[in-house]
């Protein structure tokens, strides 16, 4: 390509409205610009990298044997009220009568679509297990768009749906999908981590987010320094570590007038707050005579529930809902001054966790006002129902895999594979016949990546103050070549069309920069743009038959004869 | 790909709702299917023919320097408000609103969005010319969609807009594309004809449809026998043949009660009705005190009027508007007895079609009840305004351009360039600095193809009673291996993989019809589903050392040695 015939839409200034740098570098690099709110035209600098991705995308998928297929971005409602999601799924599902007032909606995702597809495709366990995909532009009316392509309204997907006589199969579909998702972000040049999720009602080890680690993700991943290990913060165990210590204090109480919080204690205490426990109440599930109990949670005080791990304990209400004031009162208990001393008595569940269960001459409320004990050990003073893993973990925790420990780091989600079981096919009623001849309801599977996203995503991993750093697989062009003086030397201009020539027919994607403007302009668009090779040619260089050479980390340029050149490129 | 995991969703009968060839053939071969009226999922036959047609598509576009972006399905109807269009475009626009209650349309076309991103990053001829195009879903919300996805309200389109300083580089642009369409559905391999079509108020040779010749089409093409003229019925003009004999008979007035119509008058009177005139009386334009003078038209009787172009006339009122019986009544005419005699004298203006004009001793009504002239001669009996071209082309007529003679078929409309002129960049005031450092308003040209109708129309060009014939470069497979008797031959296994690998690692789409079918069955979806090669192999053939092949056009399969398939592939 020669940049006097390309677009160059660069910018000099970072636009007020961008927050993120991905947004920021994608308006200053010319890859996009705001049509509205969450809706984005993808310049010719950003299609030749949405192409690249969707290039790697579609290889790895068809090599791993799904079939591409396209649906409609139109969809039926009837299809939304069969699945139940039309209610569901909120105002971010965009709804529209057509010119006969039919209903539709503006698809966000596919699976009412392909169900439907399937339980009118698939008669028969033989044409199973079969795994469909497409490469498509979705919609999805966020009530705040923001950071540019990472939160937009219209996105391009690849999604994916497979489906199964079984879970053994789908378990078999979707270690595939695990590993080809590995490969797609590994040949994106990504530092990616698969991560195990939150199933909600399904669980067992039925779906891993894949995230991009970089400073500006919305998420907390906790992965392990020495292992694969890594999980959602939420998601992640966090195992018990040491025996409880002897007791060696008696238990004493201390007057503690209005300090409420564990911070304000352990100063007043001069101690720290991991010494001291926590207390938490919340409702218990009712009982057979529809009596809801009082569930008390007691934490380390440097440690934070984590709602997730409690909701799914069966003696907890879920969602998570704490005991109201009148609870507390009738139990004759004082916000701020909780302690585990005499609960088990009072008839309330309590549960500790792991790491407060180890604590020994701890400090707890004392269940009076205004005072709180020290001294406090378990057994001796104070007894539980239950230890239970109640915690978020923390950096330094060691890894559930017993290899390393946990380091947490922020990820943005690129990718999400699920195992969806039987949710849609039983809604949808998509059945084949069985080896045995009786119709059996389908096991489904789901697989996305969010095919802009991903490269936002990229350039938050990669970029410096000059502009983008593209991994090489993905950037607009390999190499740009740059002629010095060109209006003044014909000698130069005709090695330049030489390598560019040679360059490209190598099969390298070759920018020309041929543009009518000083250097200094081109070198700070070539960075700012992110392509990896730079070569630029002058009078100079070819009398010494030297090529000037820099690539886009490195610090300085060199020289280097064509031989070296064309072995910097090939590496 | 094997075919035992691909989707064959090949019907046997054909589907009750479907009109057309390529409907029932689309839907038979297992390439689409029906979502909802106008809605259809493309499945993995479908995708592929889909993938290749795209990529030709994207090729030729790129070669011709075009650049490639990436528009919002979704727009703000503020833009088309802008445009004029918003209400102009009518219920096929799609419109809606977001949960801001923020007015949308989901695009059917895009000159509105590429205009307002041309006002904001262009700005200086020196960008001039540029070339923009996406590949992507248009959405037209089809009062009767029809036809599978000839006529469907989602659809995929290349659409590409080009912006000019002037109208000489729009030309050079125009033509560019012109030549790319003819490349690009070359390499489609379709028999096609670029059609000049009617410009509206742009007038010039700004406009060309590209047809694709099948009888289904909707649309009739003019075109020569012998040379590359072609023109929509409505555009192609009829030229004047032969020169008026002189009178040999008498004016006569003959009673024809009742004898209204042309036919009934040529046969009551023993003549033919291209022997005769037909009249037909039209408003003409206000003179300037407003009043509106009757235009009367003569053609030929067994010709027929055509509207665009008595349109044209600057004496002749559009939309053409026939004369009021009240406005008849007051000129003292009887409707259906109508000449041309003593009409100038009544004050109307008289136009005469050029192949009416060289009649001699022909009928024509006597301007009395019950009477038409017999032996009427121009000049002599009645004269007229002017001579015009005023009539359709019909089968026979002198191509216009001097070289053979007129043929009309029927064509599918698959591609349209078009010269937009100032349309959309003066109603949005998109300008740049000219070279004289003056704002000027650029012009523009756009350039449409129907990527998903291409595929509709390849097939109605393209079949026989067993299904579809691809074109070689947009078949979904190039080559479909059969093996015989596969359960009992592990030999004949063995050879068909080798090939398989083989001829894969030439660089051919290869199907390996590994399913547990009949042969039968297998030869009959290979023939519905199009694919140009078959090769069987088996027993004997690897015996004698011959693969048995067929050609989807060939009559008969012949048996062959390695090296002759390998040629026939290569063909």
């Amino acid at each position: 390509m020669r940049a006097s015939r390309f677009l160059f839409a660069t910018l000099r200034e970072t636009p007020n409205d961008a927050e993120v740098i991905s947004h920021q570098l994608m308006l200053r690099a010319g890859m996009i610009r705001k049509l509205a709110s969450g809706l984005y035209t993808w310049l010719p600098m950003g299609v030749r990298v949405l192409n690249k991705v969707e290039a790697i995308v579609r290889e790895e998928m068809n090599r791993a044997g799904s079939l591409e297929v396209f649906m409609p971005v139109t969809q039926p409602s009837s299809l939304w009220e069969e699945s139940g999601r039309f209610v569901q799924y909120g105002p971010e599902l965009l709804r529209f009568k057509d010119r006969h007032n039919n209903d539709f909606v503006l698809g966000p995702t596919h699976e009412e679509v392909i169900t439907d597809l399937a339980r009118n495709e698939l008669k028969s366990y033989k044409q199973l297990p079969i795994n469909f995909y497409q490469i498509q532009t979705k919609f999805r009316d966020e009530i705040r768009p923001r950071f540019g392509v990472m939160r937009s309204r219209e996105f391009i997907m690849k999604d994916a749906y497979s489906f199964h006589v079984d879970q053994a199969s789908l378990q078999n579909t979707y270690d595939i999908m695990y590993d080809t998702y590995c490969r797609i972000f590994t040949r994106l040049g990504l530092d990616f981590r698969p991560v195990q999720a939150d199933t909600g009602s399904i669980g067992g080890s039925g779906s891993h987010e894949f995230h991009v680690l970089a400073s500006s993700g919305e998420d907390d991943i906790a992965f392990s320094t020495q292992s694969d290990y890594a999980a959602n913060v939420e998601m992640a165990e966090a195992v018990l570590v040491g025996e409880r210590a002897a007791a060696t204090q008696e238990l004493k109480l201390v007057d503690t007038p209005n300090q409420k919080t564990i911070a304000d204690v352990s100063t007043f205490l001069q101690t720290e707050t991991k010494n001291a426990v926590k207390a938490l109440l919340v409702q218990g599930k009712p009982d057979e005579k529809g009596q809801v109990p009082v569930v008390a949670l007691f934490l380390r005080g440097d440690h934070e529930l984590n709602e997730i791990k409690a909701e799914k304990h069966a003696a907890i209400a879920s969602p998570l809902t704490f005991a109201t004031e009148e609870q507390i009162a009738a139990l004759d208990l004082v916000t701020g001054f909780i302690g585990p001393q005499g609960l088990i008595e009072k008839g309330l569940i309590v549960i500790v966790d792991r790491a407060a269960s180890v604590l020994s001459d701890f400090v707890a409320g004392a269940n009076l006002a205004d005072q709180h004990a020290t001294g406090v050990n378990w057994e001796r003073d104070a007894t539980f129902t239950e230890v239970y893993d109640l915690r978020n973990v923390v950096e330094g925790d060691p890894s559930p895999d017993g290899q390393g420990t946990i380091q947490i780091k922020r990820g943005i989600e690129v990718g999400h594979i699920f195992q969806l079981g039987q949710k849609y096919s039983e809604a949808l009623n998509c059945k084949v016949l069985g080896e045995d001849g009786k119709p059996l309801v389908v096991t489904m599977g789901c697989y996305g990546i969010g095919v802009t996203r991903v490269i936002a995503s990229a350039i938050e991993q990669n970029f410096d103050d000059k502009g983008i750093i593209w991994p090489k697989s993905i950037a607009p062009f390999d190499i740009a070549i740059v002629p010095m003086n060109a209006h003044k030397s014909p000698r130069t201009v005709e090695a330049a069309e030489a390598l560019y020539t040679e360059l490209q027919a190598a099969g390298y994607d070759v920018l020309l920069d041929d543009r009518n403007e000083r250097p200094g302009v081109k070198f700070s668009d070539l960075e700012l743009t992110g392509i990896p090779h730079r070569i630029v040619l002058g009078e100079k260089g070819l009398d010494a038959g030297t090529f000037e050479y820099k690539g886009r980390n490195d610090a300085e340029s060199i020289n280097i004869s064509k031989e070296a050149l064309l072995a910097k490129l090939a590496q």
